[in-house]
């Protein structure tokens, strides 16, 4: 931490704002549970102050007054770390040497005050959850930007060609794992998007489109790319320490129990909700998919069924302006429905009722990812296995429209109904262009949405709010509230205003980002056959959006609280599902529009159903031994990260083993004086069979005393029938 | 141990019988060895007695001199095991308290003392590898049968209807746990096989044949048995104490490292095999596989080809005669060839190198699963797949077999010859026919090959060896070896007879019996829909084949040396495969024969490819589908082993962390404390700004003294603010 910079880029150490408003409760109860706020933070050994805040806020500063009580706290989550299998090692019995060998880095430190403030009392943390139960009035919890990293961050990367692993661990120690991973993951896709990039300009050029050496390459480069990450996920859990996280979590605060029972395990009594309640709400996901694939997919058909009739059917008047009909329609309709059933979904996650966020992410995201799916992909399916091969009969039935139109029209000619399903022919190129929209036009739009829209949207509301003030000051001039900074000694002026503008900020979700990486992934695996420069495409987007990212997270965002996290999580689930569904695409797409099959040019008469089926039964099936090959391929791989934590686990074996064994080398070895040992044992049983009169088992193993007896023994016997066999060997070749 | 027993019955307290076989060796080599032999037994704590055996060899029979030092080798074994995660809980630091707690069983026992005697010198064993290197010698070691058990044991089971739980423990704890997991295997088979069998029944009356209720039901019974069977395996390996045995493996003795390296993970100097090279090796089984398939394959083809012309095209002379040949062929040329392969498949896994027996026996299970499924399946994968739907069209090309027959016939009429393709009509009985024959004649056929021939065999064997030395006694009255038993002395002349003729039986392969099993539920997976009544079948046949196994073991084999395991290994992908491929075949061959499509009468003219195509693809991914979801609703399912297993780490989890956060308790708790803490701090750090000039972050953070400062400060914000909003509210009714 920069303790010497300047100080108009000071954060004043520190290390968290808290941001209480109080307009929508009255005053007495406001003033008292802001006491007890303060009391609460100062007992988990955080200092506070205070400053006014803007629109009937208050900003409450914390730091760490007692960095003791915050060691114990960091040792106390590292030995937890270490008893749950997360780090191989066990830390230094001794906190102070503890933190000397693994130095604190800022996310650790971050994340152990954030979940000092939030943590239920019961688990040592002052147990305020913003926004939620008696703490609703806490708006937010954030740390504050590192305005001179930030900009040193902006700058190495936007002049960097290649992210190094070194740039990730900069990243992780800053942001935390969980933004961590998803950079990563970002990365070592834009990495991979080399391959098929220079595949796909090579297909291009050369074979055209619906080459299936691209489809091939391309499939193959999926399996390889999914399990590879896979591997490179594992291999950044034990880089940053963090490989088991996930069976370590805390429960959710929204948690409702519905019984109680005893742990089977520890005994302790717990407040449990039953799996088989959890299972029948979970069974509504069932009719919540239907309506979800009935609403988003019936929207998505209408629009392109109009779409077709009116720029291949209708030649009436205002056909210039009736084709953008439907793209005004889907351009409202779904984001406004897509809304609807994200409220929707959320709700039913929150019903579902899961003891834990990752469980609770795992079914939101499965979610989404449905929603997501219908809306992206949809419409291309459409084109590609609905217009294309059954589009000579089905759009003679797009009449319909027709009657709609009727009144529009100047003549009846003006509306050519194709009865005959051989006059409407198919437009080709409707697939391809489609494709250019979603992978260029829409992934630049998407990213001028993401980052420049913002910003635009954030000086509107500035200019707003000065307007506003400058009537209201007018208007009523001794009546006003005056703006919060009036009352800031003027040496804090600066940093006051930054942290109020700040707390304006939106919270950074990563999983949305994560989320659009997924669908364009999605794109490239399922359709990039229909259009090769695909991968070119997203090779150049993801450079810039790597650094719009990062530009996003500073300028955009509040600084995100640091979670940990050792996996991607349900994303990898629906990368996976992605690949295999694309294995299935494109072959069919593949069998369908390659050459030898129809021809790009229309008439699909010679498309055999069996022959589509085929195609997909081989090309799945190959899919599925690839994955297994390739994935116990990548399963072999060692990795740096891999041996430091077998050394780690090996070193913990070994001490536990010498420990363990000191009192069995008491025992004396066994080598030369065994001998002694069992001649001197026998002699004792032997004296002992004296004494009572012997068993058989007794008299059995007095025979011979010890083991040169017994060779002995064995030597006469080998005597005895070695000439044997020599004599009969001479008597046999006498014969 | 039943010391107290009938001495004719009693095992003399042996441990261990080693068969020294000298025929083929020089004298002075075979008594040194022998004496060598002897030592090393005595210098890992046994006692040894030798006795005459059977043709030129000796009898050693060994057992435990020092208890105390075989009890520090079960205490090192279970150390060992509870370092590796093996077993849950620390066993007692104290040898006598530890095995107190958990008494040795007679296979923990047996198991520790064959690897004392065949574990190599630097793991402290005698190093005694039977039949190989320098102890080519050591023909078997064996322990002896406890044969009063083995008559409990045999009237238990043939009296009672289900084995229970306990039944199998005994198992174990005479056996060990591979050979209990077999039996465990086969009886849950069994019990799930009650299902199907009612199932089968039912469709039988009232559904007929190619029920698709049949096939879709017993699918899904598929999915469950092998999913619940994983649960079931993994239940007992912790029921059992073996969970996770499999990475504890010494190296094979066969195993032969190519180079030198440092581990990188204990840094020792390790003599390993490369796992490329191993990997070229491997690409070998490709040629193997495709060789079996192409020689086992064609010959299997040929006979079916010769069978469906003898029987259903040619009408000469010799019919009656000549329909058996195919049958000849098959049943002498498939031992010879699959023996053939068999030998090729197990050198080319042992020049595969592997570094463990359980790598090792993945690799042959493999190879000998590919076999086994050719020799098994392939006919009726012809006859179902080839011969109904392209019958027709193929059997018209049968007359090359004319040519050869055509010295036989009387006149060309009696090779009808049918080129027309509508003349030769499908025999469609014989798909059942060839059903039946597996699933019943087969396997009461083995069942017998199983348990009495050995036994005919053996009793075939003695005689012959008592009409030889009756007629070497006459020959030669002289020169003749006195048979071994002549110098026995006379108390221990029964005993030692038993010995002797337990040294002559086989050892048991308890994987052939595995394979058995799976091979059966192929016929059950795959083509049960065929004949349902092949689940009743199968379920009469097990109940009798558990108890034959058993009988088995007792009479006609080696007591087996008790492994450990905690799966039934590589069988269990088999299982797997088998199910996947059945989700195929049972939806083809209902599509392909139930009466909707064609009609079990013949003529396929109305079967379509896509209709083929597109049912596989319904079924398979409805299977996929279909597993998963089983699948986790059975890894959901808890057990008391499960339990007991989070229970014991738990309380060793709990100890660690009491232990290690031992200091951190000695940190002063922050509850009220932590004002004064944080006010004191503070002023110290007020004390010491007021000595150099405070930086701008300490006037900051000195501004409020305490937490009751700042809530003090935030009441003043509050109270400025809040009027102001009623007064707002007035105002605004006001307007």
């Amino acid at each position: 931490m920069a303790k010497s910079r300047d100080a108009t880029q000071s954060n004043m150490d520190v290390d968290y704002v808290l941001v209480y408003r109080f307009a929508t409760t009255d005053k007495p109860k406001a003033t008292s549970r802001f006491e007890q706020l303060l009391h609460k933070l100062a007992s988990v050994g955080l200092a506070t102050e205070v400053r006014n805040g803007e629109n009937h806020s208050l900003l409450v500063f914390a730091r760490v007054a007692s960095e003791q009580h915050m060691f114990g706290e960091i040792y106390r989550s590292r030995v937890r770390d270490w008893i749950h299998g997360v780090r191989p090692a066990e830390p230094a019995r001794e906190v102070r040497a503890s933190l000397e060998q693994e130095p604190l880095h800022e996310a650790e430190r971050l994340r152990i005050i954030y979940q000092l403030i939030t943590n239920p009392e019961s688990e040592g943390g002052a147990g305020i959850t913003p926004k939620k139960g008696e703490w609703e009035c806490v708006e937010s919890i954030f740390a504050l930007h590192d305005h001179v990293y930030n900009k040193e961050w902006i700058k190495k990367w936007s002049t960097q060609w290649l992210l190094s692993p070194e740039d990730l661990d900069e990243i992780r120690n800053r942001m935390g794992e969980k933004i961590a991973y998803y950079f990563a993951f970002t990365q070592s896709y834009f990495t991979f998007l080399l391959f098929p990039a220079g595949l796909g300009v090579l297909c291009w050029a050369f074979l055209g489109y619906f080459s299936s050496i691209y489809a091939i390459g391309l499939s193959l480069w999926c399996v390889v790319f999914t399990e590879w990450w896979k591997h490179q996920e594992h291999d950044l859990a034990l880089r940053w320490g963090v490989n088991g996280v996930r069976h370590i979590e805390t429960k959710r605060h929204e948690f409702k129990a519905s019984m109680s029972a005893s742990d089977p395990v520890t005994g302790e009594q717990l407040r449990i909700f039953p799996a088989t309640e959890r299972l029948q709400r979970q069974l509504m996901q069932i009719p919540f998919g239907l309506a979800a694939i009935t609403a988003l997919g019936s929207l998505i058909a209408i629009c392109f069924a109009i779409e077709v009739f009116i720029s291949e059917v209708y030649d009436g008047p205002f056909k210039s302006m009736l084709v953008f009909l439907p793209t005004v329609i889907l351009s409202t309709g779904t984001p406004l429905l897509s809304g609807v059933m994200t409220k929707a979904a959320t709700r039913l996650t929150d019903w579902e009722n899961y003891e834990t966020e990752s469980q609770y992410e795992r079914a939101m995201t499965m979610k989404i990812f449905i929603l997501n799916f219908i809306t992206s992909y949809l419409s291309v399916f459409l084109t590609a296995f609905v217009y294309v091969p059954f589009g000579s009969l089905i759009v003679p039935y797009l009449d319909v429209f027709s009657l709609t139109v009727k009144p529009f029209a100047e003549n009846e000619q003006q509306i050519t109904s194709p009865k005959d399903p051989g006059q409407f022919t198919i437009n080709p190129s409707r697939l391809r262009k489609q494709m250019i929209y979603f992978t260029v036009t829409a992934q630049i739009v998407n990213l001028g949405m993401e980052v420049i829209m913002p910003y635009l949207k954030r000086q509107g509301f500035i200019k707003i709010k000065e307007m506003q003030s400058k009537r209201t000051a007018k208007q009523t001039s001794g009546n006003t509230q005056p703006p919060p900074s009036l009352e800031d000694p003027p040496e804090e002026k600066e940093f006051l205003a930054r942290v109020r503008s700040e707390a304006e900020l939106a919270i950074y979700d990563v999983y949305s980002d994560l989320r659009e990486m997924v669908t364009q992934y999605g794109y490239l695996a399922l359709f990039s056959v229909i259009w090769p420069l695909v991968p070119v495409s997203f090779l150049i987007n993801n450079w810039v959006e790597l650094r719009a990212d990062a530009l996003k997270i500073c300028v955009e965002m509040q600084r995100p609280t640091p979670w940990r996290a050792d996996t991607i999580g349900p994303w990898l689930d629906a990368l996976t599902f992605i690949t295999w569904l694309g294995s299935i695409t494109m072959s069919a797409l593949v069998y369908l529009f390659s050459n030898d099959g129809v021809g790009p040019d229309g008439q699909p008469s010679d498309i055999k159903g069996w022959g589509v089926l085929l195609s997909i039964f081989f090309s799945e099936h190959l899919y599925l031994l690839t994955r297994w090959a390739v994935g116990l391929a990548i399963s072999k791989i060692d990795s740096p990260g891999r041996q430091k934590e077998r050394r780690d686990r090996f070193a913990v074996r070994k001490q536990l083993f010498e420990t363990s064994l000191d009192q069995t080398k008491r025992i004396p070895p066994m080598s030369e004086k065994a001998e002694e040992i069992t001649r001197s044992a026998l002699e004792d049983e032997e004296r002992q069979s004296t004494l009572r009169s012997a068993s058989p088992q007794e008299r059995f193993w007095q025979r011979q005393r010890n083991w040169r007896e017994s060779a002995l023994i064995g030597k006469t016997f080998i005597e005895k029938a070695v000439p044997d066999v020599e004599e009969s060997a001479k008597s046999k070749k006498e014969l």
